[in-house]
């Protein structure tokens, strides 16, 4: 049994959901290793990860309609506003996701299912470089 | 150090709470570790999984009640309609709840409180075949 | 490769978010492991665990009017309701946020990024003493 670690960097360009399968499981695949557990740890307040098909791009869409209706910026509704309208909101949407993820691996690869993709969850409107660390345990 | 892979599949009969714990407990004895970190992985995106009260049975229903207010089904509200009204808010549910849970194991068994259990959330109201991936490593 | 657990009590006074970094820091660093994965797992259904900023107080008066909002306080509104009003949002307030947490540790200490402290959230009025689950895995 052994252990790896990496950091993947993701440059945000605003709110809203950016791929990083094909990232995750690349650097799986590297590490060579059959069996074991995957975890992506989110190292920030304001962004997060989530599950999420990926297939329909309307799904991107609803997602953010339906994040700005439950969680709305506003300037006047939150104490914490220094960082602007949009940092309070980031923050409870984080809380509402999540900042960390783990997924058996099976055959070298995370056991996601046919419609699954990993996605971190941009909150903030202004471009952001986000970091994942990523660690993998097995053999 | 060793890990054990599994996969149990829940049946499901429309929207609602499927206690799963009593057969996570089982396969977990089975492997004989005393202790570890046993992972489970939902691998679907309109069904998650959950902790929750394993007493009183109108937790459950209030639960339901909760979902259906915070994440109402429409036949206008979203773009991504293909599968029917309740489509979109299950994958608005599964980003709410957890598509993975990973639980210290103790002697022998995972260290659930006195009145937790573990439910897969099934969001859709047609049958599903749903697969959970259980992931144990210890000795 | 080897394991450590440990349980921490967190003696709460109401509502709110209590930090429990320091603690969790302070066993991690204790146990001499250089690299490896820990996870908390809190044992209870009407407290959770959260990843929050760490720098301004304000941060945590929006996050309780946020979520007395979105789960409301109600004598009627809960068929569940033995227990007080605030029984039953304290579960779905759980359900919202997180009952276990997984993180990396690099360098003997989990990899938690500048502004993000670990907090239970406690749901529930009156004093509760919480259990929350170490497990360490590494080397």
């Amino acid at each position: 049994m052994r252990q790896s670690l990496h950091t993947i960097t993701v440059s945000t360009r605003g709110k809203g959901l950016y791929a990083i399968t094909r990232a995750v499981n690349a650097w799986v695949g590297e590490q060579g290793m059959a069996t074991g557990l995957l975890t992506l740890w989110c190292r920030h307040t304001s962004a997060s990860l989530t599950v999420q098909e990926n297939a329909d791009p309307t799904v991107r869409d609803d997602i953010a309609k339906f994040f700005e209706a439950l969680v709305p910026e506003s300037g006047t509704r939150y104490a914490h506003d220094d960082e602007g309208p949009d940092d309070m909101p980031a923050h409870l949407r984080t809380m509402l996701t999540h900042t960390q993820l783990t997924i058996p691996v099976q055959g070298g690869l995370p056991v996601l299912g046919t419609w699954q993709g990993l996605y971190l969850f941009e909150h903030r409107r202004a471009p952001h470089r986000r970091e994942i660390v990523l660690h993998l345990l097995g053999e």
